[in-house]
């Protein structure tokens, strides 16, 4: 057995769910093959604890290495920092650069707090809301992470975040008392969003993500922007995932969404662990008001690798490199879909591009076998990729051949109806679940 | 005005409350002339922004630096780690090797999780319990963070919380549906503690701190223990503030307190932000079935800070080191007061030595002026020392020198009543509320 199965073996016994990301299970993409732990990696490049080599054509850090494993730029200035000290009594002044550069990229905005996590930054963004508004009860779109304000959405005894991302996610040990805080409405469905403001007169916050794999509709965010004027309701924008991928900041800027409250993480440290919320003063200003405070919020770190990112960023357009990138692999995906006669869907949020098999039941099995196939190739792959700035044309040109192979191995395994018995591996899962 | 100065003045503008955590806000020790920023920081010296220099004697990072600014071991091991990557789509095995550790030193558990800040950890281990035991109702001593399940006391109406830390939280923001989750007793008060278990027959976790500025007495703890075996109770310990100041893990390994779950932060990673949920087989499995994920959880660099400083405080048996120097200053602060007449009372927890004057409406302005005097003599200084492996007899011994001279001037302006004339800031906040 591999040296990473042994581990992940091990890591199963005495950490529940195996570690502390569900997006980082092998269950996730091939359980029995998937290399599960790296000892090094540069640029897109990885190296399992078996040395074995991969191009990283998924997750990249599940979103947070935007400029790609171990830029020298970046790492340099933190090593020179811990030089310097990360964590004392007194503050790191990078807290209020970092705070200055999140304003001068958000103009419409006057008021910064920071996080580690980008759970904790949106439990802080749906606090102060809660806060200003004086009403508890949230909308949302999306997927926001583990807290109680989001779980408690499914404390209605429904599964009522399977639209969400991440279907079978469970509220046990959410407080009942949370029921009815948090009610989900359906991503660019105008209809759906209605009835959810009709049937909800005291909904006090909306929440959506300024993208996943898809790009928020004119007339969706049109109909948010009218109700939220018209019943004094604030609106937070969840750009963990989406922010610097398409502009230098949040999606929101390209579509004249004017959220009141902006929450950043995953990419904005390459890596490093931080978070931001990036809001309207007046009501920023009941984070004074209401009590939110973390010692490790204050390490140096994360101030320094947010503003050395967004630096670089910045000076290079980095959002050019990953929407060029991204279409690249789109148009390679769909051609050779073309090619292979496989029915896939292809989403629209280039820096993080989706491609969804058309088969029903059959989906998971055939995302396992593409992974798989792909990974005997040396790339780890999945239905989507985290693109950075360290992928480059002739990296895609490489995988893309892989892919047309893997296409045709699946295509022949589809009509001739034998994708299990192609399997080396259980199949992935698809859903929140219990590890066996 | 100072460089710091004028950044705080700015940070306040900017960032609601000035900083991420209060315990860091010049307002808490001397709000006029406190540094507020560092510039570099080394064993126990630190540097502000215009380059005047300190030794810290009283929060090392709040805690969090408990082998010292800067500690070569660590950092450089820390340097070596991010050449190799700090954040991938693959795990980190050191995740494995930390929760390998952390059963080592507490072996009694078999389960663990991570998060980042100690806030979070707090939330997993609340959330793990509430699963359990399938009852929301929290029994608590202590301080245990920001969010709603712990501020939600105050939704009573009153201000419970004042006993607990920190007075004046406000439960702004917090759903209103959680009013009654949270129920505090009094530390070390067996009557209060045997009345709310009483009053409260749907408890389903009781929650202390290891230890504080005090220990928790013997019969205490035998309260608690038959309180939680009698009601099917689950108890978690959270020893954030006081974990590997007195063993090698937490202070629940003195006294045979043998809770539930375990929860560390602070001093683990040495400044590094980690925090840890360590806990029973049957209890922690419960994580499985309800999702607590999020993506820097897994980032590289906690495991790896944590690895190390634990390395080193077993090694080096760190806590005696903490022990001795903690009795030194509180030795010497009570001859001190004896030489000048000072009334004070001095706690037990030696590693957080802690002294409070006995002036009851004049206490604030009294520690204010100790904070003023002993910054002049190069000292950054309150009532409350977290002694780290940094600090030695020979810098005691100055320090020491130092509160002579300011117990004296003290000493004076209380008989002459003369506190307030000598401030050259205004008074120190002691309670949470708004900057202005």
């Amino acid at each position: 057995m591999s040296k990473s199965k042994n581990l992940w073996n091990k890591a199963k016994k005495i950490i529940p769910g195996g570690n502390g990301l569900l997006s980082k299970r092998p269950e996730r993409y091939a359980p029995d093959i998937w290399p599960t732990y790296y000892s090094k990696a540069k640029g897109c490049e990885i190296w399992d604890l078996n040395n074995n080599h991969y191009y990283d054509m998924t997750q990249m850090g599940v979103g947070s290495s935007i400029l790609g494993y171990c830029n020298t730029e970046v790492d340099s200035h933190i090593k020179k920092i811990i030089n310097r000290c990360i964590n004392t009594t007194l503050n790191a002044p990078e807290e209020v650069y970092l705070a200055e550069e999140l304003i001068k990229y958000n103009p419409n905005y006057q008021s910064v707090k920071f996080a580690r996590t980008g759970g904790e930054a949106m439990s802080i963004a749906v606090r102060i809301s809660r806060a200003y508004t004086k009403k508890d009860k949230v909308a949302f779109s999306g997927y926001h992470g583990w807290s109680d304000w989001y779980l408690a959405t499914n404390l209605n005894g429904e599964n009522q975040l399977k639209d969400h991302l991440l279907p079978g996610l469970s509220p046990l040990g959410v407080p009942k008392g949370l029921k009815g805080t948090a009610i989900p409405f359906k991503y660019n469905d105008i209809n759906d969003f209605n009835r959810i403001i009709r049937e909800n007169p005291d909904i006090g916050t909306i929440i959506i993500e300024g993208a996943r794999y898809e790009l928020p509709s004119e007339t969706f965010l049109k109909e948010i922007i009218y109700a939220a004027k018209n019943k004094d309701i604030v609106l937070i924008c969840d750009e963990i995932t989406s922010g610097w991928r398409l502009t230098d900041g949040g999606v929101y800027k390209t579509n004249n969404f004017n959220p009141d409250i902006v929450v950043y993480g995953k990419a904005m440290g390459n890596g490093y662990a931080i978070s931001a919320i990036v809001g309207k003063e007046n009501i920023m200003d009941l984070a004074q008001d209401t009590f939110i405070s973390s010692t490790f919020w204050t390490e140096r770190i994360g101030f320094v690798a947010a503003l050395k990112t967004i630096e670089i960023i910045v000076r290079e357009k980095v959002w050019e490199h990953l929407i060029h990138i991204g279409t690249l692999i789109g148009d390679g995906w769909y051609e050779l879909s073309i090619k292979h006669d496989i029915k896939i869907i292809i989403g629209k949020m280039k820096p993080l591009i989706n491609m969804q098999f058309q088969y029903g039941a059959q989906n998971a099995a055939i995302q396992t076998l593409f992974t798989q196939e792909m990974l005997k190739r040396g790339y780890l792959a999945s239905t989507s990729v985290y693109v950075s700035y360290a992928h480059n044309e002739k990296i895609i040109e490489n995988y893309l051949r892989g892919v047309d192979k893997v296409f045709q191995i699946i295509s022949k395994a589809i009509i001739e109806n034998k994708v299990n018995d192609l399997l080396e591996t259980r199949v992935q899962e698809q859903e929140f679940q219990r590890l066996t």
